[in-house]
């Protein structure tokens, strides 16, 4: 099998799979029991959350584990507009986000709010400038992505922060999921008041993630009840799949450097391999994430190519996986302003560190070859 | 170790974990990802949720995979009054709820809700009456758990839901996250529109869980997103919980009457050595559900007690786990009109069917030199 649709999901790695068993048959105790085996897995907790925060650079209660990266990005959104109205209710985002975004915005505009969906250039980006004239007295939130998960676009976040910076009284959200260990990237530094990450995406385990919510920024809690993560997140604490995620983050972190040049090296051997077919098109920018290429063969249903080349055991897909089952257009390339054409016939190939550089030539002559039959069969 | 803590949550079954861990290896393609790959990890959902279905007598499209009882609670009373809150703003409960619906609907009332929060007897019994008097023009929900986490307590769902036949217009959500498995019950028969369920208090996994939605029902999704689980709940689906949720739902019905017994003889085993103590004074119903005993040592703090049994390695609680790091009082004991003695001081057994009846006795054994030795001490 080559694998080449780690922006959809990745395979969780096995020492992630083993810290999972080990600390669901051992400590099951609830971490808010008060005798001692709760206390002991009360601790457990403590120590993950202090690890996250040492790789994140945050402090240890700013650490909120979450079931994936849709509740984070929910969280955040919703948790802000429900507990900051009173001082306004408009909303800042870009036409590009992921529907977990874009969806809770668009639920939030039918209960009262405003927002303001900012345009993206060709290649999928967002001019900083462009979210600063949008700006009003009563905007409460700014959320963008920090990587596209269709295109693979590096969204100037640093910048956005930098502009944020001089008004204070509007929180800024970045949508981490396809960022996280792929691109530079400073939560503190860059002003980043809530960031959201997902474990299924770097090797960890489906159904965990964390938020990470500064300690001058109140919520809305999407889960009311116990008082468990700081009150933010109520619920018995998922402690197997926070080790897991917490072990999956660790391991993204080690020799990242090394990973994301390998990651480089096979994105550019596609980049020139699809680049240079007359069937393909690159949407991606050049300088988009490492991780990430999206071209269109024009004429030809993504569909059938991914089907063609699921039965070599080859697996790319369409735009994203979580609008996969809608319509045809991606609507990511379609506020790239790109032409129908490219629009209806988009795929994506998404890397991990795990595929090498074989894998990638392999897949790049059964594209060739596919590409040849289906022209084949349509003459 | 004697664990009797099985209402804050249970040790997962080795065959749960064993279904995670191959699932998790084998089938970590995204649901919704279009490849064949995708689609065998889509068929195994369906399987599940079908199977869910079977075993709760609902339609599989009305099984709503969640992340836990917390979620499908907030899913469950928020969603309601969102989405119907322009027929009316008005929501009743009762003051024995789990915080995970007291919470909720506290939060509801900052957004402008009204709720009528109704009384239970000494038994913590809610009496249906009394919701029917409640019932107004502009009320859209009625919550009531099945089991009370505390007490044990069975609330007269059946004839709630009877009642509720007259009032197509108000919805019925059952927290049923105690109760499953334990009592009698019937979602359809018993008219309730939502019912929510959690995996790690059924020897599943934690983070996982399930709310049924009856097909007349819609929600404001807590998490918007992508169009997994029929559009009420977005996120890629967490295929290896849901099938480790499904197997130990599987599990739990299997010789049903079997294991109730079982638990019944354990709890009158209880019932009569506590009972029979001149220290203790019980607290639970003697009708009650077959895995809950409750009762108050008045004069003796709940914490030195468990830390004194937990040096012998028998784990049991104060209260729920969820209230657990909260100040001394129970509000659910409380609420009975219990005296400030025994509301401080009440402690929790609670069984599982892997418990048998020679724990049962060494616990009451050393609960009475634990009783002993502490009198020794203040005196
Ligand atoms: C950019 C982005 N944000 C959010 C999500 C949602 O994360 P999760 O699948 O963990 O709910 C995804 C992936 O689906 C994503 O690619
Ligand atoms: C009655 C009841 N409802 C809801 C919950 C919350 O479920 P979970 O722990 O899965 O979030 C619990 C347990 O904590 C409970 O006992």
């Amino acid at each position: 099998m080559i694998y080449l649709d780690n922006s959809a999901t990745t395979h969780p790695r096995p020492e992630v799979l083993d810290s999972f068993q080990k600390v669901a048959a051992r400590y099951f105790a609830n971490p808010s029991s008060v005798h001692s085996f709760g206390s002991d897995a009360e601790r457990l907790l403590n120590r993950s959350r202090k690890q996250a925060a040492e790789l994140l650079h945050v402090e240890p209660h700013e650490v909120i584990f979450t079931s994936g990266g849709t509740e984070g990005n929910n969280m955040a959104v919703k948790g802000i507009a429900f507990q900051h109205q009173s001082r306004g209710k408009h909303l800042i985002t870009t036409t590009v986000e992921h529907p977990s975004v874009i969806e809770a915005f668009r639920a939030l505009e039918t209960l009262g709010f405003e927002v303001t969906y900012i345009n993206v250039d060709r290649n999928g980006e967002v001019n900083p400038g462009d979210i600063e004239r949008a700006l009003r007295d009563d905007t409460i939130l700014v959320s963008v992505m920090s990587v596209n998960n269709e295109l693979g676009t590096i969204q100037p976040i640093r910048e956005i922060g930098r502009i944020l910076r001089n008004y204070p009284k509007v929180f800024f959200h970045v949508d981490h999921v396809q960022g996280i260990g792929k691109i530079d990237f400073s939560i503190k530094e860059w002003n980043i008041d809530l960031c959201t990450i997902s474990g299924h995406k770097i090797h960890g385990l489906k159904g965990t993630g964390a938020m990470i919510v500064q300690k001058h920024v109140s919520l809305f809690p999407l889960l009311h009840g116990g008082s468990q993560e700081s009150e933010v997140r109520a619920g018995t604490e998922n402690l197997p799949g926070t080790v897991a995620f917490v072990k999956a983050l660790r391991l993204l972190y080690e020799n990242r450097n090394k990973k994301n040049e390998h990651l480089t090296k096979m994105r550019s051997q596609l980049w020139k391999g699809i680049g240079k077919h007359e069937a393909c098109i690159l949407n991606s920018p050049s300088d988009g994430a490492p991780h990430i290429i999206n071209f269109s063969i024009p004429g030809f249903k993504p569909e059938v190519v991914i089907h063609a080349l699921g039965d070599k055991d080859i697996f790319i897909s369409t735009k994203s996986a979580c609008s996969s089952k809608q319509p045809d257009v991606s609507s990511v390339l379609k506020a790239c302003n790109l032409d129908y054409e490219r629009t209806t016939s988009a795929l994506r190939v998404s890397l991990s560190t795990e595929n090498n550089s074989d894998e990638i030539s392999v897949f790049l002559e059964v594209l060739d070859k596919t590409i040849e039959n289906l022209k084949a069969t349509m003459r």
